[in-house]
């Protein structure tokens, strides 16, 4: 497994392996999941796909400061590169970007943006002014600098993985964007590198933004449900985008933001065992 | 030489060529000329230019009217397509893509966007409010599409030329973005689509842009000469981008706009003859 913590020597790389498709005559299978590490079992099956999939798979760990709202939260999310790589290294990754340097990725300091005009002003893009842009621009970076045949993204960030998807289109990237389910705890509570945030009492609770989603058909049962165990809810909305219903959850424990969201239709598809 | 009316038709032909080089392996040098029609002998120069440097040129016609802040410009904007493709077939274009039907670019409807921060926001996008995404907007997908090595621009539309060249170092783009000098007619106008729409006497007052632009090393006398002419100055400064300094000017003559630059030093290179 290679590990490029400088985003030249990876773009060289990346160059010789164009070269090595020409030479030898056949096109290489490539898949990328990129991510902002603290990786758990969630990004392994992403990992696990795409090694599935591809012949080369391609990780990026980057904890990118432009879709941080909040300087705290990006102060505090958890950073565990030394077992981000034994993941890696156990789900048949072959190539690590990890960017040490802002000014690699932003060359521009930022000034050139992805902006969303609908999709991403509505649930996380009401709460996180300015998420997305940055998660959109950083990903547009990402994929061009990884060329990978497809990119592998979960659906537990549903908004993202929609928006995505549709700059991809908008944009005509050659890299398909693939989702993948959403992997889960055993008591429901949907993987998330920030669960490793939440006090031993709050986990405890935090599975029930799960059950509270799956239990109540109607939303403000649910809504109260959680409000009365402690969580502030930002939104528990159902809303159809691009002709399919999901219900979609954000709420906070103590000074940790959770999100989550499922089809509305066949409550019981990925319900906990 | 190929026309393509369809994105899909073309996006079909530009597949082949990439299984071509894989299979043949060896890598096609292709140049790409993106124009919105109307082409003159500075959009010939480009296309020459490419000619020379590529195995492949294609040229791009597309008025696209994200870019256009005025309706009325749009309406007007000059269409020549049959004279243009007799200029692109004398250039040496190999393939020619005029998408008749906008959702063909925009299957977004334009919610996505690129927007730059500083540079675009000045001269002519204080001007010209919503142009330079737009602008920049139609050519990261237009870019995408042709995957070329190589993309030309003219100096003629300066801050086009600077935004997209910071574009593709922000977003890493694989074209590398060249500049062509501006093709100027034997009086020193600068040539341009919109010439077409100046009247007969506007026509023989244009060419002052240039002169009053390089003859005057006071910026208020040349603004006050070009006012008493009957132009109407949007601006005319002398701004340093990226380390060198460039007189810009734009101003209308009727209802039509104008601009040109020139570098600050060396006032006598590129002057008329």
């Amino acid at each position: 497994m290679e590990i490029f913590k400088s985003l030249g020597e990876f773009r060289a790389w990346r160059d010789r392996l164009a070269e090595h498709e020409i030479k030898s005559g056949a096109r290489l299978k490539m898949g990328f999941v990129p991510t902002m590490g603290a990786l758990h079992e969630g990004h392994a099956s992403l990992l696990r796909q795409s090694a599935s999939d591809n012949e080369i798979t391609i990780l990026s760990i980057y904890v990118n400061p432009t879709q941080f709202n909040r300087p705290d939260d990006l102060a505090k999310y958890p950073r565990t590169t030394g077992q981000d790589l034994e993941i890696a290294h156990r789900c048949g990754v072959d190539a690590v970007l990890i960017p040490t340097a802002s000014e690699d990725l932003y060359p521009d300091q930022y000034t050139f943006q992805i902006v969303e005009k609908e999709f991403s002003k509505i649930l996380e893009g009401e709460h996180r002014p300015g998420h997305f842009e940055g998660m959109l621009t950083v990903v547009l970076k990402l994929l061009n600098v990884a060329r990978a045949s497809k990119a592998y993204f979960g659906e537990k960030d549903f908004q993202q993985l929609a928006l995505v998807r549709g700059m991809a289109k908008a944009f005509f990237l050659q890299t398909e964007i693939v989702g993948c389910p959403t992997i889960r705890e055993s008591d429901g509570l949907a993987m998330s590198s920030r669960n490793l945030r939440l006090s031993k009492s709050d986990r405890l609770i935090a599975p029930k933004l799960f059950s509270a989603m799956t239990e109540f058909s109607n939303l403000a049962d649910a809504r109260k449900v959680l409000e009365e165990i402690g969580f502030k809810v930002d939104y528990l909305v159902d809303h159809t985008h691009e002709g399919s219903t999901r219900r979609l959850v954000a709420a906070s424990l103590g000074e940790v933001r959770l999100i989550d969201n499922v089809p509305v239709k066949g409550f019981n598809e990925g319900a906990a065992p």
